[in-house]
């Protein structure tokens, strides 16, 4: 029997990253894997895109540009991947056309080889000029379909969505299930469906393990055709985060497809990141698996925003009202799947609706979203929210592709850009500006500084686990500490630490 | 489509804390899940039996008679099931039959419905005495095969051993993959020839979740007609345990099967453990996925003994020796699967091989069992081996069940354990006694001073949090803390705490 091999992307450096620590790796954390991730035989790395941006400006006082770069020279066999939000590009809002088509352009030059482009309305329009850029640039176009839950998707919902993605041109499409949503056997149908539809189109399936389920699902796509299959190394794997690298190989043996992947390289890889992770511990939350998505449709991020939203209006009680509010919203509002920034706007107009009356006062944000400002939902939204919307905001209900409707800015961005300090006057440079106006300009003054590791050394760990396993309250002192003890008004500096032999 | 419902066993009671907290989970902590456990509707909840009677006596004061009886009270609509070293019983070394007879007849009695009685060496006359009882006490018999891989283990061997089971009256056989080896394929074709040869038999998968496939292998297994599955709440899965409960009963939604178990239920036993686990976070160690094995067929609790064994002989370096030893070791053994007790006789072998040369030396145990003393393993043993140790032991190979040379010792026992103080004169006490001689008189002492819980309390788990978030090294001090500082000969008990308001 000839195995079939399933193209494998590794999201170590990336996803796995986003999801278990709050995307702050640093890139000198990820450099020393790169050689291992480069002999693996992976598919693909993803590495870049997703918060990541934002991240290394915001925190880790790093070029993003240039991790890329990095990454690009250490991956020389390896394709990069990166995820790109449609028309947001890396940012929060719609972008004129020509910032997305130099965006994409200088990630091209930058080393970038395969870009999974997604919106999280599932809005085909709003990839539209993405991918086109993506194939102008002789890159990998990766059109994305985002898995949601809904009375208005089904299998024919998702291979319509397929079938414009491949009238768009692209190379692959990948199935994304961001909130460990997909199930085994919708899964094995989605897959099947468009595999059967269109044989030759190479799919992706892109899986969290939050729920505890999806390594049966991502086996149940390969069974039913999928060609391509994301996962973690394993000491970067699980909770929020993503399906173990080496258990997916695993599973395969035996059953006519393997994940042709260097057991030595991924050894490496884990002991590797089996070394860094426990550095960013407090980046981390406790989690071993949730399936309470599966009833209640709220991912686990918007669950605790919700909460901490209603505790700070003193409205800690309203919770079980605003998480019945939430599907009536989602309903409303036709129905878009619930990632950023659509969870947050659904979950905040659920809070207001709870609190001030429904539909009384709407987010500037979810008015935008009904009439059409973010795009198409799959299901019909309600017409008298659509009424009241249009009443509060003064804004007319649009039904052309979003970005048609702002004109080009790039030589504004770029004049803006230059009154910086700091700014370096390269494209990039005015397009990490266009991406973040607020968070650019510090970044820019800072730069010079080098990048900011934010992990713990192994020292401060080492430190925290010996107090820890000290006796509490009471007991010996085994590493070197300093208190300020203040007795009235008189602070005694007071130095305790093991007696030197 | 009619469903078909697969029964689910419970594992949080019994095997669940066993593998993930070194079995020191406290009565008092698992029986404030009971109600709910009782409701959900598990085929059974295993609480009993491995390596819980010895924990109980051993470390928590506990009379596991006592534990067993609790357990029945709490849960009158649901199985019971214990986990049975066959003619070991919860002991280490075999036991004669009319101890056997009295040990499951106390059992049934005290309240046990269901007995899954396994043998380390897969030797069928080990398990028959104690399947008799269990028939005789009109409770269900569930016959268990060890799942391993080696040369000598394929398809017919596990079908035959099926067949052995069924025709000694089994109720269900049981597949057990206790180092979580059980890949996907071999999952489904087992299942599947073990049904095709007697469709009607009952058949249980067990399965760790230490290699991270083993969701995927009870999906097949499933899909292949396993009847029960095995599991744990999502509160006290993954790692070293069992897959997730939750997460199990979903994998198989829209796909014919179902496992029927009530999702409030299931919220609240999670939430019950959910609140348990972290006191007893002192036994649990850091983990995520291992698939080391599948290469080095090593399983990790043998690898880290291993590596001790040796350090304290001051041969740390002989590691990668020893590893290569084993294989060898167990190959000339016959093939043993490597569990308790093969893994530490195979391992420790190994380690002897290599420091003392090849055979030179023989431990006891290796001895015994080459020669047969502990049944029979599949594969045959080299006769070379054998005439080593019947030279160095003066002993002889034997060929028949190893507890025919064991007189009836039940009256001797009696009569010992009436001699030792706090022996309360029931069977169930000499039972105590003839399982664990050493550590039995201890607890007998020692049982009127009640249930020792080891976890630890919230309060100590807050202290260490706060110690543990405090800067190390200086800052300041969060909770009441007591400190002996010693200057010279002096000592100066200083007391630091928050200045009181």
């Amino acid at each position: 029997m000839t195995e079939r091999t399933i193209g494998v992307t590794e999201l170590a450096l990336r996803d796995a990253h986003q999801s278990l620590m709050a995307t702050r790796m640093a890139t000198e954390d990820m450099v020393g894997a790169c050689a291992a991730i480069d002999r693996a035989g992976y598919w693909s790395a993803e590495c870049w895109g997703g918060a990541t941006f934002d991240s290394c400006i915001r925190f880790l006082n790093e070029d993003p540009w240039e991790r890329l770069r990095t990454f690009k020279k250490l991956l020389p066999n390896t394709r990069t991947q990166m995820l790109l939000r449609g028309q947001n590009l890396l940012g929060y809002r719609h972008y004129a056309d020509d910032v997305v088509d130099r965006f994409v352009e200088k990630a091209a030059i930058n080393g970038m080889d395969v870009f999974r482009v997604f919106d999280a309305l599932n809005d085909p329009r709003n990839l539209e000029r993405a991918i086109k850029a993506v194939q102008k640039s002789g890159k990998h176009a990766q059109g994305t379909i985002c898995y949601t839950i809904s009375p208005v998707h089904d299998i024919d919902n998702y291979v319509r969505l397929a079938r414009q993605l491949r009238d768009m041109g692209v190379d692959s499409i990948a199935l994304k299930d961001m909130a460990a949503l997909l199930k085994p056997q919708p899964a094995a149908d989605i897959v099947a469906a468009i595999k059967q539809e269109m044989p030759d189109m190479t799919v992706a399936v892109h899986c969290h393990s939050t729920t505890g389920v999806t390594l049966v699902s991502l086996w149940r796509a390969v069974e039913s055709g999928a060609d391509l299959i994301d996962t973690a190394i394993s000491s970067m794997s699980l909770g929020p985060g993503h399906n173990p690298t080496e258990s997916f190989q695993e599973v395969l043996e035996g059953t006519g497809y393997k994940a042709d992947l260097d057991k030595e390289a991924l050894h490496e890889i884990r002991d590797h990141f089996a070394e860094v992770r426990p550095r960013y511990a407090k980046f981390e939350s406790k989690f071993t698996v949730d399936t309470d998505i599966f009833e209640s449709q709220i991912p686990g991020g918007m669950l605790s925003n919700l909460e901490s939203q209603l505790v700070a209006q003193g409205a800690g009680d309203k919770v079980v009202e605003v998480l019945k509010e939430v599907p009536k919203v989602r309903a409303a509002s036709g129905y878009p799947p619930l990632v950023t920034p659509t969870s947050q706007i659904v979950g905040t107009q659920a809070v207001f609706n709870v609190l001030m009356g429904e539909w009384k006062t709407m987010t500037g944000e979810f008015a935008d979203m009904v009439l059409g400002y973010y795009g198409k939902t799959e299901g019909e939204t309600d017409p008298m929210v659509i009424e009241k919307a249009a009443k509060q905001t003064g804004k007319e209900k649009i039904d052309v592709r979003p970005a048609d409707l702002i004109p080009n800015e790039w030589d504004n961005l770029r004049a803006e850009a230059e009154k910086l300090e700091g700014f370096d006057g390269t494209d990039e440079d005015v397009l990490t500006y266009a991406l973040f106006p607020t968070v650019a300009p510090v970044f820019f003054k800072n730069r010079k500084n080098g990048p900011q590791n934010v992990s713990q050394s192994v020292e401060e760990l080492e430190a925290e686990r010996l107090l820890a396993a000290g006796d509490s309250g009471s007991g010996t002192v085994r590493i070197p500490i300093t208190y300020d003890v203040t007795i009235g008004d008189k602070t005694h500096t007071v130095s305790v630490k093991p007696a030197e032999k």
